[in-house]
């Protein structure tokens, strides 16, 4: 007979499901749930159960929607001739909170990576490509991760995307705000001079 | 009009609410639910929405339990003249883990402090001291955490539940296994000096 009952064990597992949840964190998780007023563990339950039906990808951009499109698709203001190339939902986020992008957005739902078997077909880039092509985009602005598959994606979509009257670009590669020269790695310190500006 | 649909925004805010889960990780876990199968939120939901219902505290020793009583009470190897008494219910699984205790548990429900109005009737005291007159208990062990709210209530229980018959006893405390002596802070090192056993 197990020490803990069953209820509980496959709440530790489904917790351990989530990205960065080991088995320690995900026990500490059920047992809090346990502790705490059932309201709690209702709430995220509610949360958690009704979120497939109420989100799902905006049918322009791919970023979460309630409607149609989403809240940047769906906003008058933003500048339609300038588009941000994403990974993730969550880049799109990490932009925004930058406050210095006032264009749209498109999901790719991922980077290039032949070893897992993601090539060009797997990726939003058909869609892209469509969107560069009817819309009146002036620039699109590749903000994949800087590491070696957001990196070969960037590449791949420069050679893609360029056509006459459409700039391809490419976010900084540089030192982050706020850290120690000292500390950097060497290609970051590499890019950070080679992308040297004039001051 | 927010950024993220209000179905996320809940969510995020949902897991927030759970222990070491920072603002940061919550949107992570929140953004993961929505890009992994619906499978996934689904039984998360599920395995929350039914724990009140399928767990309760036992009701001899308050550990969780499935029926009247807990695994531990209701298996008959156990030693019903050893009482492990620890704060929390996570505690039973830590001392189960040693391997080191065969007899039973009683789950207090915290550690006194008096700064947070939690004194001896806030605990499960009164229903320690029955079952202590009433079971044939020969040793209390008692388990609380080696801090100081848990040292004040090892103290106290210690004055309180002395009595003809009965050893009460307290972990011993000293040197982590596997850790370093250079790097324990000088009250541990003093405790396992004081608590020094010839070989």
């Amino acid at each position: 007979m197990p020490l803990v009952p069953e209820a509980v064990e496959r709440l530790i597992a489904e917790f351990g499901r989530l990205p960065g949840i080991g088995p320690k964190t995900a026990q500490r998780l059920a047992f809090f749930c346990l502790r705490a007023p059932e309201d709690v563990s209702q709430r995220l339950s509610g949360a958690l159960g009704g979120l497939h039906d109420a989100v799902h990808p905006c049918s322009r951009c791919y970023f979460i929607a309630e409607g149609e499109l989403c809240a940047i698709c769906s906003d008058a203001r933003r500048d339609t001739g300038l588009l941000c190339v994403v990974e993730e939902p969550l880049d799109v986020l990490a932009i925004e909170r930058s406050g210095e992008f006032h264009g749209l957005y498109h999901v790719l739902g991922g980077a290039l990576s032949p070893m897992d078997g993601i090539g060009p077909d797997e990726l939003r880039i058909v869609e892209l490509e469509r969107r560069v092509n009817a819309d009146e985009v002036r620039e699109v602005v590749i903000a994949t991760d800087p590491d070696v598959e957001g990196e070969a994606t960037a590449f791949y979509l420069g050679e893609r995307l360029t056509r006459p009257g459409v700039t391809v670009s490419r976010l900084a590669h540089g030192l982050a705000a706020g850290t120690d020269l000292e500390y950097a790695d060497e290609l970051t310190v590499a890019r950070a001079l080679t992308g040297r500006r004039s001051l």
